[in-house]
């Protein structure tokens, strides 16, 4: 039960008093309600209680920076209610799927990739990969459309898919959660070999046309870049995902087999 | 003069006595001719070294066996007329190329990779590794089209591609040539990291659906496999060609430290 709620936190939000109120009113498929610790009740967030309560919806008290970080519209007036999208997941199902693997957290954050070609790519290299999840932004996305299933061959039935409001605040809460956020960026000076890939791990890449947004560019721990021989200056997306993903991969087995045999 | 002559090799044929002699008669744009060593010459052959000499085009013997290889149509007769397409290069080109950069040969093979947008991919992430070229059969293969060009970004205006008749001849071909023939195949026992991507290589690639064909399978000198975890039981060709490339770059880079500090 906590589990399957769990999945499905930041996936839609209402925000604001008379808005959770109507939704509640309206019998939405409302997943929980989050409200500021200490805010103070007028009759409105009283009736959300008492309609959350006859509704069997848990209502939580969280800090400020959590609601702001949940919401979409920075208007919540202290209270959102999460309303189930069973295409999305969240962050924390990421996390929670790594330690129940016992592996250091492997993530993909899509920095304004478009094309849901490219994004099905990612994703079917990320399932393959064994990552535990691809976060991509609300606006100027792909997003988990039937193209994109069908250009990932069916891995977005299975790979974690979280949409967050604001990139930049989630790779901040990204290392907040201890996660190195290792940017793809051609300014990057040292090689995407150079980084260590083997802790928990988030990689950040850029749309083709533009990269990394100066935002989320700025939040990376570490921007590495690809070593590029030819003529053509960019690799695609979902390739740059998959080589990085893959040396990921590299170096974690060749840390398994250290482990194992020192 | 000897190199621009060199790049059309193999790119397309006119075969037998009576077709190469009516290529001379029409003038086509011939950038060789290939004869077997020793042949016996009736009438038409000797037009045809008469019309080449007029036409200051080589006529070169060569053995059966170079015939064979370079035939489209196995029934040459002997003799064997090159015409130019600029869209395609030779074997020998990528290796001349690796050669003037003092590098050791890194080709990729498609075999059977129908879709232009895999095959641009293809010759896209080809040329950002520096690697020397790419080879496509004749038959059932995307070509170097509109289509394929646009989706490589361009970088098949650069990426020298060879065109060949069969790619199981071509891949023993490669191996005479002193090349490992690396083929990805999902039952590769060991994974691509564990290959030796440091000397002469070509890496070849199946098509999504089928994977590597039969006979090509049976040339390759080695088979690997990429490491999967995920419930998607394959990588798309593109991203798979991808992963291995830079596994190449990445030994060799570390192969050239490793010479430079030892």
């Amino acid at each position: 039960m906590s589990r399957a709620r769990a999945r499905k936190i930041h996936a839609q939000t209402v925000e604001g008093r008379r808005a959770v109120l109507e939704a509640l009113r309206v019998g939405r498929d409302i997943t929980r309600i989050m409200m500021a610790e200490g805010i103070e009740f007028g009759p409105q967030l009283s009736e959300v209680v008492v309609l959350a309560d006859q509704q069997s919806i848990a209502v939580d008290a969280v800090s400020k920076r959590e609601l702001d970080r949940v919401s979409h519209t920075a208007k919540h007036q202290g209270v959102i209610a999460v309303v189930a999208d069973p295409r999305y997941s969240s962050i924390e199902d990421m996390i929670h799927l790594a330690d129940e693997r016992g592996e250091p957290p492997l993530v993909v954050v899509l920095d304004g990739v478009q094309d849901p070609h490219n994004f099905g790519a990612v994703a079917r290299t990320a399932n393959a990969a064994g990552a535990h999840g691809v976060i991509i932004p609300e606006r100027r996305s792909a997003s988990v459309s039937p193209g994109a299933i069908r250009a990932s061959a069916g891995a977005l039935e299975h790979v974690l898919v979280a949409r967050e409001p604001s990139l930049s605040r989630t790779v901040r809460y990204l290392k907040d959660l201890g996660l190195a956020a290792i940017g793809l960026d051609a300014e990057g000076e040292t090689a995407h070999t150079s980084a260590d890939l083997t802790g928990p791990v988030a990689i950040v890449v850029g749309s083709e046309g533009e990269g990394l947004s100066a935002q989320v560019r700025s939040e990376c721990s570490e921007l590495v870049s690809i070593p590029m021989f030819g003529e053509i200056a960019s690799l695609n997306a979902s390739v740059s995902a998959a080589i990085v993903l893959y040396e990921a991969v590299r170096q974690r087995s060749l840390a398994a087999e250290t482990t194992a045999t020192g």
